[in-house]
């Protein structure tokens, strides 16, 4: 076999006049009679060969034979191409390797679809010939990228202090919220193992074993039903350290993102990067996670409605909700454009969508006519709103309206094209509620995990609530109870989230009291965590990174599949390898299971 | 909270004179009356602290409150040690911290076992209170020295072009041997992920699309019956290199095992590590994994009894089996530790073990009785037999014979210290045959895996074999087929194997149809590989170390449970959470299972 000495990507200069061997695959080949033009390509590039009848006729018959995507070695010297042959789009466009011997390592059948960024092809049959689909080129660029992002994040971690720690893939349910795939055990009949929905407690475990600062690039799975984005397996940024306060972890967060930035994409981020708290992005964009890079702010009205006549802002004013708008600003929309973006809020369980078009100096809509002259000028004045404006409104509970006005902005900003590629809208979120309280299950629940620290000046209300018999009175002591919690917030996707964690055991079971958390169920769930907190447990705090949403942000992708070398479908499966699959009766009986 | 300035273990002579935080663990308290003397340690080691109650009278009676594992951080000035009585076994023994002010940040109930390393404590209550063990300096220095060959090897790898890419954990079954573990699909109901025993297919799929160089540090899975020193989950070095012949993978193994040794040991191995084949070890040692730290190799006497009437002997050669001897020389062994040894042989399933002892000029053994004086003299030869040797010997078929010798000679390095401690025996073990003839299965299955490469030149036996009606011939035909794999031994473990995988779809079919796998199986289980295998494959080949064992062995540790942070028992257990653990009806319900 015919040993490479450089990659086709990598021919430069320095290497005209030399013999090389370059290995890969036939890119693209045309016959010019008597001589043969191979791009060759491998990993780093492609680099021309050019293979004459004259002077090869032996190398020259082989590449006669070739057709696309064979894999070949061929032997050739540099040389400088022709003037005005050159590719100055190629790194390698200025040279072109004179073939003397060709050797055909394998051959290819015709590929199902090409190696080329152009042809659409189903998301199916791009997972199914994975290997075909990694072969182009921004494909390719992804995972590189991606590779490039572990070793700079490590090297943060390193300089830094931190321990590299694996953590157990067959453990107990964490309680993470989300679902755990589970796995029989065969040594112990009807009994099961979790996957790791997140090492959490282990990285806490780790503080009290005293490593200090633990960091881990780990893979994650939760039985999430597979809305939008998300995948079974993800890969978190993991890390975790003792003796910290906020501000610590959000600093070293900072650091770490910088660095990416930084050494990925060239861009130098300003620090410290904002923070709001958790009721302001609220209120002014109806989401914990906001996307910032354009205007369309939420404005609460309530105050100008208080008296109203207008019958559906009045109900929903006493029932406790409220009146809230967004100004698309200059915007000229045509009732067929409001039509689309009313059916859009509806798709949301919104009955209607009330809105106001400035137009011609005058007010087109079809709710004015219910409005007071005063309230009509106050709600003009609050929104700002002037010529070719248009204002949505929501009368609802106050969930509600965040959730149609927030999803409302973030449509409009994609339909109408209001984010410019390339802008990054960095954002901590902090003061987040400790505790908030879930109708549907009828409890109190962590915003977070239950680990998470109640700020110190906090805890007499969370004393206070647990005294209370009053519901009512509880609720509204524990909507004052903020976590030491705080999410990096990226273009509207949470990337990161971390908190202080409960470092106290008294503050641990206060806590679980209040989530309603049986003493039973916290020892059976969480026992080996409240005994480690008893053995001298040091004050520590940490955050985990989506690594694959990261990615994909910076790389400009809507999907995290495009930045995962090997991902599942939105229905869980690998057409690449057909997974999940049936098992045989014999593996299940090994088990201890049967199908239901 | 009082910020930590600096770590306990890393005050030096540059601090004296300067205020300092130190934030950690009361290793030890000692009440002088008047002064405290405290221990305080973190992960950098233990710095002392002295609160004197004349100076700092709040900081002592704090001080005077504290007990074994309370968290604390204390601030104050770093002085010299009074002369006499310095440390001079610790590295801040030259130093101590005269307190001013001292907080505590958690305190600790009275452990169940001591931070040290003296006491000894069961393997369950260790692993159940994972924490406090991983505070004993040992367990520390063996994390720390995990976490800096992860960040060595990740050098090695990125020097070298490589590209860290992750493989999915819910997979597919692969056909590596070993049980899997499944995990009940809940969107596909009555289906089944595998956790992946190895990222194989994976990584040659990245070979087929074209990635050149890929690694990956990663867990790995197998439902395997828990024998000796195994864990249900475990770490692999993986890697797979593209346009690649044995040699360019075995030379890069052996710069990363030599880069491994030299900066975390300080000891430069010698290159190139020796080699032998899978044919000679097994003659001379009995195992394809030999220790060869020392002697005792076998001797194969069968042409020395070819016409021997000693039937035990004449038996075993008669049914195609041999006679074998180790000589453990210059043992002077006892009758009784004679008998010890024999009760050894019989656990492997040996009938007995006949001896021949040299002892005072005469021969002293059951069985020299039945053998001639020409054979006696022959094989006192043959296995060189000196006075105070003492001569094993198995009759058997040749693989019992193997095992039992092979088993004898360890058994005895261990039994009589005959192995040095940091002394390192590194082998290559080559020239495997690619398949064996599998009584129990009644078919032929292969050393490594279905994907490793044939020889090139052993092509045509494998051609002949496939066309031969007769099994006899079969067998002896595909004897001579060597693998292209080679596996590397460390002091007799087997740390890490590979090879150069099969490119070519005719081959990867005809050693298919060889090893019994119909179409439709093939189809079925590895579709995806021979699909992949038609769309230009480049020869590749790489390999795989088992990370665990490698740590183990360079830190002179019996047990991988040492050297993983939260490993499970040899039944599969996680004393620390309990796992595995039952789960709920609805859990269950929710991936169509039920228990058995």
């Amino acid at each position: 076999m015919l040993k490479r000495t450089k990659y086709c990507g990598q021919v430069s200069e320095e290497d005209i006049g030399k013999e090389l061997i370059l290995c890969g695959w036939v890119h693209r080949i045309r016959n010019h009679g008597g001589v043969i033009f191979i791009d060759l390509r491998d990993r780093e590039g492609i680099m021309q060969v050019v293979v004459e009848e004259r002077t090869s006729p032996k190398a020259y018959e082989i590449a006669d034979s070739l057709s696309s995507e064979y894999v070949i070695a061929v032997k050739g010297s540099v040389r400088r191409r022709p003037p005005g042959t050159e590719n100055p789009k190629l790194k390698t466009g200025y040279y072109e390797l004179l073939a003397q011997e060709i050797e055909v390592l394998n051959t290819s059948e015709p590929l199902p679809f090409p190696v080329d960024e152009e042809t659409p092809v189903s998301e199916e049959l791009k997972l199914r010939y994975r290997y075909i689909d990694l072969r182009r080129e921004s494909m390719k660029e992804s995972i590189l990228f991606r590779h490039k992002a572990y070793q700079i994040i490590r090297e943060v971690f390193i300089k830094h202090g931190f321990v590299e720690i694996e953590t157990p893939f067959l453990t107990k349910s964490t309680p993470e919220g989300a679902r755990d795939f589970l796995v029989p055990s065969r040594l112990h009949p009807g009994k099961f193992y979790a996957l790791p929905q997140s090492p959490q407690l282990f990285k806490q475990i780790l503080m009290v074993a005293g490593f200090d600062r633990y960091f881990q690039i780990v893979k994650c799975l939760r039985d999430e039903d597979l809305r939008a984005d998300r995948q079974p397996e993800f890969t978190q940024i993991d890390f975790e350290m003792s003796f910290v306060e906020e501000e610590d972890v959000i600093s070293f967060s900072e650091e770490l993102i910088c660095k990416l930035f930084r050494e990925l994409l060239g861009i130098e981020l300003k620090r410290p990067f904002d923070r709001m708290s958790y009721k302001d992005v609220l209120e002014r964009y109806g989401t914990d996670k906001p996307d910032r890079r354009f205007g369309i702010e939420l404005v609460d009205l309530s105050n100008i409605f208080k008296n109203t006549e207008f019958k559906v802002f009045k109900d929903a004013l006493q029932s406790g909700g409220s009146v809230k708008a967004i100004n698309f600003k200059n915007s000229h929309l045509s009732r067929k454009e409001i039509d689309e973006l009313t059916k859009f809020v509806q798709t949301l369980g919104a009955r209607g969508l009330a809105w106001i078009k400035v137009e011609d100096g005058k007010l087109n809509s079809p709710i004015t006519k219910f409005l007071s002259d005063e309230e009509i000028k106050n709600l003009l004045e609050k929104t700002s709103a002037n010529e070719g404006d248009t204002i949505f409104f929501s009368a609802d509970k106050q969930d509600m309206a965040y959730k149609i006005l927030g999803s409302l902005r973030l449509h409009i900003a994609k339909k109408y094209q209001l984010l410019r590629d390339n802008t990054f809208d960095l954002l901590w979120v902090v003061d987040f509620p400790l505790m908030e309280w879930d109708e549907e299950e009828g409890r109190f629940v962590s915003l977070h995990h239950p680990f998470t620290s109640p700020k110190e000046e906090d805890l007499p209300l969370l004393e206070e609530a647990l005294k209370s018999q009053d519901l009512e009175e509880k609720k509204q002591l524990l909507k004052r109870v903020r976590a030491r919690a705080y999410d990096l917030v990226i273009n509207g996707y949470e990337v990161g989230g971390g908190s202080i964690r409960i470092h106290r055991r008294e503050v641990q079971e206060l806590v679980f009291k209040l989530l309603g958390i049986s003493e039973v169920e916290a020892e059976e769930k969480f026992g080996f965590l409240l005994r480690a907190l008893r053995y001298g447990a040091p004050p520590h705090g940490g955050l985990a990174f989506g690594l694959d949403r990261l990615i994909a942000l910076m790389r400009g992708l809507d999907s995290i599949r495009d930045v995962i070398a090997f991902p599942k479908t939105q229905k869980g499966i690998c057409p690449l390898t057909g997974a999940p699959d049936y098992v045989s009766p014999k593996q299940l009986k090994d088990v201890h299971i049967k199908l239901e």
